[in-house]
């Protein structure tokens, strides 16, 4: 019978991910390879989508098929599905193209009923049967049946606490069945019909509830903010049960061919002897670590090495594997392609290089900007005395402070409205999902590395400190106690998840060190790239630690800087002053420390271009506060020198200052500021050129509106490059640029980039104006709400808004190489640091990014990531 | 001998203004209809083109058709150029093809040698002749040789002043050969070079320097100023002279066929007896008014008048005239359609409908929006006394108050920096052009109402009293005389050019009383007009206003109106009220009085649009200042309410309140705030329609910058409406819609556009952000510099930037309209006013514009002006 829904592992491979789900592929590729996977078969996502067409219908004879595949299993394994000596159990599984960890469906123990159960005792044990006949109700009924948690630990209390255990796997044979009348019972009472005993029903139910769970609320968040395509739809991996909980011959884990932690090359995982695989991400009951296993079972042990080494071979990266032993024989569940820490993901990527799994460009295409991001996060400052209120696992990196929260909702809640809160749970469950990624940072007290705590916010970069056991949660109350310190909700407290240490209160935090393979990694990432990756530097040091960051350029030197601190009240007698005189004099000695500065910075930066911006903030920046002249006048507290002020400070106060008289329009205004810079900058070229060095200033103009005014400026310019230039022309490389920062400038770009060597766009201000928001003033009281209704996708000034700054920045960029094919393009707002907005940077064509020193290595890497996506020969 | 450069005057008529220009085609069009004209021929465009293209060069072969040509003027006035018999002299005159009056050159007596001037003598008198020798000297040495005036003005000084007269033209024969004999000398040692006394050197040297002339400063500025095409090139006019200057048998006149200055139709003009025409002009003697020419020509003054009626049968419209009468002969030199008020063309538009001259849309479209807002000018209010310092001519209308400057350099300098001036001239010149048009008034002390002051300052809408006898000016000292009074420059007088009236220091003005003809013109252009014209109007007192001006609807009703005055105190609770309830009972509060006001305003505008712009400024525009707060702070004034007075204001203050919390964006944080707004206008229009009313309210959304915060405003407006309104539905038309502040907003306005009814674009906050330019910060610092430099072509603020703000608005017409097709598109800021921008917003299909209420009127005309300008049908 040809199959139209239904493939057989033995007939796919990994690359079928689109038609088997990534787990049914990667069971087929294991089965093609041939190792140890029980038999089985995957429900193809067509048949999920042909489902979702349908209302949720099973297609037309998917039944059919299934049935048939179901007896190649029986076959296979000498079993049959529903027999009462022989009994076949099945799983049912989801697995969608994209790992959606814990968001679907799993049924376990399919086809066990009263008539299968003596035929299982006799097999495995009375205890195993009767835990599984439990473990069944519990899990069919909660999935499939959509029967409430609650429903069924109400049901199981009892029972519990007569047994005084807390979990049914501790329970007796007696008290198992006990259990499974009360699960049994409340799911009838709740659903108001009897649990299918037929085993044919079961599994049709248990596909059709994976099916569904593709379209769960949680399934549905998951693939919003993972920006999954909700028409794919899920495969359904039914597969032959193995045991690992028919007693201390059998065990369960989860093992992963590296340390997804660390990176480093050793098998890495947990297991417990006689559970189900179920038990160890639950972290219900402590785990045993991987390493142990070998004393337990030394000849898997071995198998599980082997396996390993060739999954590693095969998918050239380190894999995750579910494993089961059932009374001594080794069997592996799925494998997919693990997830690992941001410092996990630099070390392998390096060292796979070194073993020659891969080269350099891949080894760069898998540890994203995002993730050394996380690697660069902060850690407790080491110089302080923790006052540490005990220590859990390391579960995700980074060093985090917040007010102490119990619940998902109240995570985000608090978080919507900035304050930074630490989640603090059990454990968590998919159900949580919201509040880890809104939380600061994540507290267990229960649960391994791999729990859900940890694996999601590894993922999400939130530090996390797990399973720290001396945390006692007080639900009910909202504190949690460690020892005899009480910490009530709203209380501060930090976690360090690099350490696991967690300690009372706010604890200062410092730069982390870098891991030693990131520079490789970064030279890699600096011959893949297309972009230059500059820095916004205003002095010499910062343009050092630039320089030594890998920064090959300075994209923005600030001159602002260069008019403050000491050199305050000089720029303010510039301002004041009344003659003329006394503003050239004013600016003569402007002029000789601001050339002092261009001259180290100069020097820090020989080689590379080096742009300046000419001065851009209003001047009543560099003037007293009005409202505390206003307050020291009506004290008394007043004399003649700020009766001066007071009169400058009113005559330059502005309403609105972000657009007011600065900028180019400041040049314009008092012509000598740009014409004193311009000085400095090219006379301390000039003395560094005759000094056998090689400058390349860069000088740009800033805030335009309109061509004239540019015109106007680089007419300025040209005027003292005239005077301070050899006549036979400047002994080095000097450019003239304009900056796009103003919605006209972007949309009359063409005109404006015909007269410059350089654009560089000021996505900051230009992303304030097209959007009219005032950074400072809707940063924080709007944005918050923005965010958390949904009414901006991302922050847009830390993300650039594609559809409409640039939308803008785009046709500009067209205009302006139309105008001037060579024209140089930049970026030195904050986007310029910023990995997605480089990758849309990257895709319009830009020359280079400029970024805050700091960020210098996550933009080579992100440049890197947008070179590779944009690169047709790359195949992603 | 077929000519290539030279028409005859004979060839022509008046539709060949390219290739004549304007004075050419209509000597041409004159002789043609059997006027006398002097025979001659025009030296076409062509030729000028040719010289231009060939470094000023007179085009091959032109000498000889000139020659060919002036044969036949020889034939036809039996007379001979350079002929020492019956000597021929000839004009030499520009004419462009638009008229720029006083811009270029014209050349008188060519052909008037030593050799010549006795038969001259002998037919005209030896004074005649003596007098014509002095001028072709001086206005050939000037305009041909390039000798500056004062150099020649020099050299007769001393002979004007032993005669003890002014003018040369009051001179004996004797001193006028002296005055012929320095001016000659004059020139030799200026040009180093002797008189050319050659007749055809003469010619073609004046032909030279007419086309040269099109290239002069004056003439570049003016056709900047006036948008006309340098590459036009002018014609050259070459005619046989006819001399008014002959005697008291003799005279030269400048004559309108109706009065140019108030539309009445009469004659209108001045005549000098025994003069040549540029001494009408010049205001150099005083002339006498057209009606008495009568008196002394009663023949040529008859035949003058069929003149009139004969042109504006062909013209159909008003002409000016130049004529000559010589020895009782009568001949017109020149015609044209002439300038006139705008008061006058608006008389003459309606008067000549009613004369079946022209029909309803053509008198629309010779009435236009700048001449209405001329129109509209103040005058001095008529309940002050005033010290009146003498009375002129009335000659440009409107009043106006300024600092006195006496020269066109100063009046500039002065306007530049945003000074008021009133230019004071004894007479001005094309070369004061720039004054005029930077004063915001002119007086002078001599020429009449067609002197070039009185003629420009009408042009280009300046008020201005001219020929003001009793003021003696002092050039050297700046100051002038009134009798007793002497005013220095820098004082500030008024001068109101209705009434010729000159006070001393600033009088207040008054609107102006409406023509009557206005309103049937008014309602011509309603009909020719596509756009509907709304009011900007907030309450029902300013709605009124509109409605009788002939508004169609309201297109922003501000509602902050409604939150000022008495219920400031109200609205304040509201933002204080720390408790839920507090707000509550504010807003109820507020409800009912927003309720009050939207019910009149409903009711003023019944059956027409009402748009009801919810509550745009940021909350802290309605709490007190802080600096004041401050400071009554650090006084000790200060109790409990001031100190919550204080924290709120601190918690609303904004550095940027531009871009800061306001319109929608307020609308979402405050939710009650829309809410309480909308509720009060549906239960008004509810009201209404119940009472039998025709309510049309339109809900308008300020500051929408995204999709997402539209969509989330309108669904609170829909709430409030599914409360408001019936389940059935509202008993009148309702709508919703955006406004298009934002750069963003209109980069997405195609989304935006999909949600809402209307879109209105707010193009005063659209060009604040577009350029960035905070307009309460850079109108006074920054604009006037920018207009002085010609960094702007114009205030963006006044007429829309088209290059800049236009292309957005552009963009988003067009993405809108094909979003939604059905959709209304308007505007709302101040350009809704601005003719040069309604002209814009025709162009790209706008459904209304709305504008201030005292504004209606032009708005009504100039959207009937862009409708003619874009009519296929109208060929202009």
């Amino acid at each position: 019978m040809a199959m139209q829904w239904v493939q057989s592992f033995d007939d796919g491979d990994a690359s079928q991910r689109d038609l088997l789900g990534g787990k049914g592929a990667n069971l087929a590729e294991m089965t093609r390879m041939g190792l140890p996977v029980p038999p089985g078969f995957t429900i193809t996502t067509r048949a999920c989508q042909a489902a979702m067409d349908d209302g949720g219908r099973s297609p037309d004879g998917l039944m059919a098929e299934v049935r048939e595949a179901v007896t190649r299993i029986e076959h296979s394994r000498d079993l049959a599905f529903g027999d009462r000596e022989r009994p076949l159990l099945l799983s049912v599984r989801s697995g969608a193209k994209f790992s959606m960890p814990g968001m679907m469906d799993t049924v376990l123990n399919i086809g066990l009923t009263p008539d299968t159960l003596p035929a299982l005792a006799a097999r495995h044990g009375n205890w195993f049967a009767r835990d599984a006949h439990r473990r069944l109700l519990d899990q069919f009924g909660q999935v499939v049946l959509g029967v409430p948690d609650e429903v069924l630990a109400r049901a199981a209390r009892p029972i519990l606490e007569a047994a005084g255990v807390t979990d049914s796997s501790a329970l007796g044979e007696a008290a198992l069945v006990e259990v499974a009348v009360a699960y049994e019972a409340a799911i009838r009472d709740h659903t108001g019909r009897p649990f299918p005993w037929d085993p044919w029903e079961q599994l049709q139910l248990a596909i059709e509830a994976v099916f569904h769970s593709w379209n769960g609320r949680r399934a549905r968040t998951y693939r919003r903010l993972n920006h999954i395509d909700d028409d794919l739809g899920t495969a359904a991996n039914v597969q032959s049960m193995v045991f690992g909980n028919t007693g201390p011959g059998s065990g369960t884990g989860v093992a992963f061919t590296r340390d997804p932690a660390t990176g480093e090359h050793r098998p890495f995982g947990d297991f417990l002897l006689s559970a189900q695989g179920e038990d160890v991400v639950a972290g219900i009951r402590n785990t045993e670590p991987l390493a142990r296993l070998v004393d337990h079972f030394p000849t898997c042990h071995d198998e599980l090495l082997g396996v390993f080494e060739r999954l590693e071979q095969r998918y050239r990266d380190m894999c995750d594997i579910e494993f089961t032993i059932e009374e001594g024989e080794l069997f592996i569940l799925q494998t997919r392609v693990g997830k690992r820490s941001a410092r996990a993901a630099l070390r392998m990527a390096v060292e796979m290089v070194d073993e020659r799994l891969i080269d350099p460009a891949t080894a760069v295409g898998r540890f994203t900007p995002d993730q050394l991001e996380r690697l660069l996060h902060p850690r407790f400052d080491p110089d302080v005395d923790l006052d540490v209120l005990t220590t859990g696992l390391p579960a995700s990196p980074g060093a985090a402070s917040g007010q102490v929260v119990f619940t998902a909702d109240e995570a985000e809640a608090r978080a919507a409205i900035g304050d930074d809160v630490v989640l603090v749970r059990t454990q968590t469950s998919p159900e949580d999902l919201h509040g880890l990624v809104a939380a600061t940072g994540v507290l267990t007290s229960r649960g391994g590395l791999v729990s859900h705590a940890a694996v999601v916010a590894r993922g999400i970069g939130t530090p996390a400190v797990c399973g720290a056991a001396d945390v006692e949660i007080d639900d009910d109350q909202a504190l949690f106690r460690v020892g005899d310190t009480t910490v009530h909700a709203g209380d501060v407290i930090s976690i360090d998840g690099s350490t696991g240490q967690v300690v009372a209160g706010r604890v200062p935090v410092v730069a982390p060190d870098t891991p030693k393979e990131l520079d490789r990694l970064l030279e890699w990432a600096d011959d893949v790239r297309d972009m230059e990756v500059w820095a916004n530097a205003d002095m010499a040091p910062d343009a050092s630690v630039a320089r030594t960051g890998g920064a090959t350029g300075i994209g923005l030197c600030r001159t602002e800087h260069q008019f403050l601190g000491t050199r305050l009240p000089l720029v303010r007698r510039a301002i004041l002053a009344t003659a003329d005189a006394d503003e050239v004099a004013a600016m003569q000695e402007l002029y000789l420390l601001q050339r002092e500065d261009f001259t180290e910075l100069l020097e820090v930066m020989d080689g590379l271009p080096v742009t300046v911006r000419l001065l851009d903030p209003p001047l009543h920046e560099f003037l007293p506060d009005l409202s505390g002249l206003l307050v020291d006048q009506a004290r008394g507290d007043f004399d003649a020198d700020d009766e001066r002020e007071l009169t400058a400070v009113r005559a330059w106060h502005e309403e609105n200052p972000m657009m007011g008289i600065r900028g180019v329009r400041l040049g314009l205004l008092r012509p000598r500021l740009y014409a004193t810079q311009v000085r400095a900058l090219l006379d301390a070229a000039m003395a560094r050129a005759a000094a056998g060095g090689d400058p390349k200033p860069r000088i740009m103009v800033p805030l335009v509106a309109t061509e004239s005014e540019l015109v106007a400026a680089i007419a300025a310019v040209r005027a003292v490059a005239d005077e301070v230039l050899p006549a036979t022309g400047a002994p080095f490389d000097w450019k003239v640029g304009a900056m796009i920062e103003t919605p006209r400038a972007a949309v009359v770009a063409g005109a404006i980039a015909s007269h410059v060597d350089f654009l560089s766009f000021g996505t900051n201000d230009l992303t304030q104006m097209t959007f009219g928001f005032s950074r400072d003033d809707v940063e924080a009281r709007l944005m918050p709400l923005y965010l958390s209704d949904g009414l901006l996708p991302d922050d847009p000034f830390a993300t650039i808004d594609v559809e409409g700054v640039g939308h803008l920045v785009s046709l500009a960029v067209t205009a302006a190489r139309a105008a001037n094919p060579t024209v140089d393009i930049g970026v030195c707002g904050e986007h310029g640091g910023d990995p997605v907005s480089i990758d849309f940077f990257q895709r319009l064509g830009f020359d280079e990014v400029s970024c805050s020193p700091f960020r210098i290595p996550v933009a080579r890497l992100a440049a890197a990531h947008a070179a590779l996506a944009t690169d047709p020969d790359v195949d992603r």
